[in-house]
C-alpha cells in the first residue's frame, strides 16, 4: 500500500499554498537540499578533479537512469540521463531518420509540446533533403501512419489538455507501416505507470522536472530500445558517448549501447538533485497513483462543474484517457489564473485559453482539490480576476 | 592591484593539497554553496513554479552571459548560457555551415578537443552534403585556409600542450579568405585576457568548470558576434530560442539575437553555482593574473628542469604562446601521476604521455609550485610511481 500521508511528508510544500502546478516544476523534496550539498562541500569541495571516479560522477547518468527505467519500463542499461529534453528529442530523431534514410516524412501531432516540432524543424532545415513534418490533430494520427512514414514523434500526454495517446496501438500501427515510434514522456514519467518495454517504443525521452520533482533544469533522459541500440549513429557525438572518452582519439566511435547518448559533461549538482528526488519512488506503487489521480481528478472536475457555470472541460472525461492534469478553458482564462495564483492557488495557463491544473497524488489529496474549485468559484463570481494587473502578461506563464 | 591573497580566500582547498587541475575542474568558491542553498530552499522551495519570473531564473542564462562577456571581451547581450560545450560547438558550426553554404570544408587542428571533433563529424555525417573536416597539425592551420573553407574551428588553447593559437591572426587570415571563425574557450576564459571583439571572432564557446570554477558540469556559454547574429538560423531550434516561447505557436521564429542559441529548459542550480563563483573576477585584473601565470610557470618549468632529468617539457617555453597549464612528457607518465595524486599532487594525464599541470594564480602560489617540483623529484627518483596500482588505468584520467 502506497501512503500518501508518508509521501506528502518527503516534499517540502510552503504554508497556504495549494500547487496544482507539479506537472511544470515538482516541488522541493526535503531530501534534495542537504544530498546538494553533500555534493557540493564534500565531493566538489573536497575530491576536486577525483570526484569524477572516487564519487562516482561519471556513472551517475547510467546509474540514475536505470532508476528512471524502473519507473517507465525499461531494462537496465537502457535509459541514461543528460541534456535537455529539447536535445534528447533531437537525438531521437536524427538517430530515427537515419534508420530509415528511404523515408521522408516525421509523422507528430497539433498537440505535441511546441519545443518537439520546434527540433524537428531544425532538425530538417539542416538535412535538407525534401523531408516534411506532418502535423495532424491527435485524433488523426493513426489514420496518417503510412510507408512514407520514418518516425512517429508523439508526446504521449498533451501538455494543455492532458489528454493520453494510446502508446501501445500508435506504436503497433507505427511498427506495421515499417515506422519508428518516438514516444516523449515529459508528462508521463511518474505522473502514471509506463511500459516502454510492452509498449514496444523505439525511443523515448523526457524531462524530470515535472513529476519526478529535480528541480529547475534538472536532467532528461532518453530510452533506446535495445534491439536497436547497436545501429544508432549518434548524430550529436559528443565525447561522453564515445567507445574511449579519455583515450582522446581524433575519430569518434559510438560507445557501447546507451552510453552513444551521452553527449557533454553531465550537470552534476542537478544529477544530485534529481537522485534524491527519486527515493519516493521505492514506497510508491504505480497503479495505486493512477487509481488516486483518476479519483483526484474526477473529483476536481465534479467540484468546478458544480460551483463554476462559465468554464468547460478541456481534457477527457474519461480519466483512463488522461494524464495526470486537468484543463479547464475560460475565455479569460489567463487573467482568472493570475487571480487564483494570488490566492496561493497554483496551476497555470497554456494559451488559448486553458488554465491547466496538474494533480499529483504524492502530494495533493482531497482538501487540496475542494479548496481549489472553492477560490475558483470565488474569483469568478466577484469577478476579482479582471483587473489591469491579472490581464497583464509575464513572460512565463 | 589584484590581491592573491584575497583571491586564495574566495575557494575552498583541501588542507595538505596542492590542486593543479584548475585546468579540469575548478575548486569550490565558499560563495557557492549558500548560494545554491538559497536557489533551492527560497526560491525553488518556496517559489515554485513562480520562480522563473520572480526569481530571475528566466533571465539568468542572458546576466550570467553578460559577466561571462565581460571576461571575453564580448558586448553585453551577445553571449548566452546553457547545454554542454559539445552543444554550444554543435550550433556554432551547423550556424557557420548554413552561412556559407557553398563551401565544404572544416578546418581544425588535431590540437583540438576531440570532443569538437566529433561534434563536426557528427553534424557532417547527418548533413551528408560531401563537407570534410580537414584536421591538420597546429603549426600547419594558416597554410590550409583557403576558399574552400566554411570556418575554422580551434581550441585557442591546445589541451594537452597548452600552445595558444593566435587568434587575430588566424582569424583575419579566415576571413580573408570568406571563411567565418570558431574559437573554443575552455582553456581561455579565465585562464588570460580574451578580445572576441577585437580578435573578430564569429562564434566563440567555452565550458565555465575549468578557470570559471562552476562545479562538474556548470553550463557552457555561447558568444555570437553582434553582426551576423540576426543572420543565423539555429539548428537545435529549442523553444526558449523561440520568439515568442509561451505562445506556443507551432512553427519555429528564431528569437531576438542571441537568445535564438537558448535551447530547452536551463539547469539552474548549475546557474546559481556559476552566478556565485563569477564574484571572483570583480577584483582581478586580467593582465595582473596573466603576468602572475607566466611567472609561476615559468618558474614551475624551471625546478622540474632543475630537479627532474627524465621528463621534456611539452608545452611552449615563451609563455606568451602558452595558456596557463603546462604539461611535461614522461613515458610513465600516466603512473607517476597517480603517485603525485596519492601525494595530494593533483595533476591530470593526457594520452599519450603527458602530466598536465594548470597552474591558476587565483588560488596557487610560489610555495604550491616549488612543492610540486619536489613531490615529481622524489617520485621519479625513488621510483615511487612503479607500482601496478598506479599504472591500472582507471575509466576517468
Amino acid at each position: 500500500m502506497t501512503d500518501f500521508e508518508k509521501t506528502r511528508r518527503f516534499f517540502n510544500l510552503p504554508e497556504g499554498m495549494i500547487y496544482l502546478d507539479g506537472n511544470s516544476l515538482g516541488p522541493l523534496p526535503r531530501s534534495v537540499p542537504a544530498r546538494v550539498e553533500a555534493m557540493i562541500r564534500d565531493e566538489w569541495g573536497e575530491m576536486l578533479i577525483t570526484g569524477w571516479n572516487k564519487a562516482g560522477w561519471m556513472a551517475m547518468p547510467r546509474r540514475v537512469g536505470d532508476r528512471i527505467g524502473r519507473l517507465i519500463g525499461a531494462p537496465a542499461g537502457s535509459v541514461v540521463m543528460g541534456d535537455t529534453l529539447s536535445i534528447k528529442v533531437y537525438q531521437a530523431l536524427a538517430s530515427a531518420l537515419d534508420l530509415r534514410p528511404e523515408r521522408r516524412v516525421i509523422l507528430s501531432d497539433s498537440g505535441n509540446f511546441p519545443s518537439d516540432l520546434y527540433m524537428a524543424e531544425g532538425l530538417l532545415k539542416s538535412l535538407d533533403r525534401g523531408h516534411e513534418l506532418k502535423v495532424v490533430a491527435p485524433e488523426d494520427v493513426a489514420d496518417h501512419i503510412d510507408e512514407s512514414v520514418a518516425c512517429l514523434m508523439l508526446t504521449e500526454v498533451d501538455y494543455r489538455t492532458g489528454r493520453r495517446h494510446d502508446m501501445p496501438a500508435l506504436t503497433r500501427r507505427a511498427h506495421d507501416a515499417g515506422a519508428l515510434a518516438i514516444w516523449d514522456l515529459a508528462h508521463s514519467a511518474g505522473a502514471f505507470p509506463v511500459d516502454v518495454r510492452n509498449g514496444k517504443a523505439d525511443f523515448a525521452v523526457g524531462c524530470t522536472y515535472k513529476y519526478l520533482n529535480s528541480g529547475p533544469g534538472g536532467p532528461a533522459f532518453i530510452y533506446v530500445a535495445p534491439e536497436i541500440t547497436e545501429d544508432v549513429r549518434p548524430a550529436l557525438s559528443g565525447w561522453l558517448g564515445h567507445e574511449a572518452p579519455f583515450a582522446f582519439d581524433l575519430d569518434y566511435r559510438a560507445g557501447q549501447g546507451i552510453d552513444r547518448m551521452r553527449v557533454g559533461t553531465p550537470a552534476m549538482l542537478q544529477m544530485a538533485a534529481l537522485d534524491a528526488a527519486l527515493d519516493v519512488w521505492d514506497d510508491v506503487d504505480m497503479d495505486q497513483l493512477r487509481a488516486r489521480s483518476i479519483e483526484l481528478i474526477d473529483l476536481f472536475i465534479a467540484e468546478v462543474e458544480a460551483r463554476c457555470s462559465d468554464v468547460t472541460l478541456a481534457s477527457p472525461r474519461d480519466g483512463t484517457k488522461r494524464g495526470s492534469q486537468v484543463g479547464f478553458r475560460h475565455p479569460e482564462g489567463y487573467a482568472v489564473m493570475q487571480a487564483l495564483i494570488s490566492r496561493g492557488v497554483i496551476g497555470d495557463f497554456r494559451a488559448p485559453d486553458i488554465m491547466r491544473f496538474g494533480v499529483t497524488p504524492l502530494y495533493i489529496g482531497e482538501a487540496e482539490i475542494i479548496g481549489a474549485a472553492k477560490h475558483l468559484e470565488d474569483i469568478l463570481n466577484s469577478n476579482e480576476w479582471d483587473t489591469p494587473a491579472y490581464r497583464a502578461r509575464a513572460a512565463v506563464t
